[in-house]
């Protein structure tokens, strides 16, 4: 397998989990500092021009909640999803779709806000916007959706490296994480983990 | 089951899913002219205020992507999910996460700006730019993802009342339709399905 991933970005939930499975696989960092992700190149892997990709044998796979529960089925040994409980499946895919489309979407738009305006002080509003649309996620994650010890409870999950990698962009986005104390130690119990720690160095998290 | 859902939203698709596999389940209408979905017993069931949600005798589910995929795994012999294929689950479950995340989200702006900025002319500038990004996330699924004559090819599946929910958007949008002939076909196709034309016939779409 190829992992086309860029510094910092979600890709890191991804890298995690390739550790945590024990993939065998080659790292392609895409140089997002050089819009690399719009090369001719790059296009003909993801026409989306966004990162994470995985090349699979079967063909290239891309969006993070796809590539983490195919990652699951395909290390079945790792424990990282509840495949054969539809209930708890389900559970979980809510916490990924949660994060995908609305924590890294609020996110987003103080990072990302030409994806949605044109406008120089429309893209200002919506900045101004992201520490209570962030803070508001974090809040309910922690109040509803979080289990302890980690997202699921007592089984260590493709959402794990999940939240851990956007709860990581919470100071940038000028909330203090501290505020969520159960997501906060969260975060400091997955650095302890070897995968969590080797990822967390190689992209400065 | 109890299906919460709200008339022309993406519970269409759902809705439609529950018909399909031949669910057992009751409907409740939630209101959104009258903010029902922000009312404490709504909040109870839902904390993020939002539908779809299902309630099944395990508990409340809520995230199309996530309802989709336990709705096929339930009902297994609906074929709905190919579930013992890694790769082939993943590619659908990339079409729904892209739908989820990135053309909902760009419809959203249109209808539900004031989640990522609170000033009136940005509200009108994100509007402005959504017959664009419509336009070019329908594009992609047309040129990239799209198979024909079912989203994954010759399997009818959860990718399917998906695409056509939230291609019945376009217009309201500002996005002609028939820009994107394999997807247009595609709508007319799902409504010769009984199920398709019962539940759009509930919604007025």
């Amino acid at each position: 397998m190829i992992f086309y991933y860029a510094l910092k970005t979600v890709s890191v939930a991804l890298h995690i989990t390739l550790e945590e499975v024990g993939a065998d696989y080659k790292e392609r960092p895409i140089d997002f500092g050089n819009a690399e992700q719009r090369s001719e190149t790059y296009l003909g892997i993801n026409p989306k021009g966004r990162v994470p990709a995985l090349a699979t044998e079967g063909g290239i796979l891309t969006e993070t909640p796809a590539i983490l529960l195919y990652l699951a089925q395909r290390f079945p040994e790792s424990g990282m999803a509840p495949l054969n409980d539809p209930f708890a499946l389900a559970k979980l895919q809510e916490f990924n779709a949660y994060l995908c489309a609305t924590v890294h979407v609020a996110h987003a738009h103080r990072v990302r806000g030409a994806r949605w305006v044109d406008d120089e002080s429309a893209i200002k509003a919506m900045q101004a916007k992201v520490p209570q649309t962030m803070g508001e996620c974090f809040g309910l994650l922690e109040a509803e959706m979080f289990r302890g010890p980690w997202v699921m409870g007592g089984q260590y999950t493709i959402c794990d490296p999940y939240l851990f990698t956007i709860s990581n962009w919470l100071e940038g986005d000028g909330v203090d994480p501290d505020e969520f104390p159960g997501i906060a130690a969260h975060n400091r119990r997955m650095r302890e983990r070897p995968a969590v720690a080797r990822v967390a160095a190689i992209h400065g998290v």
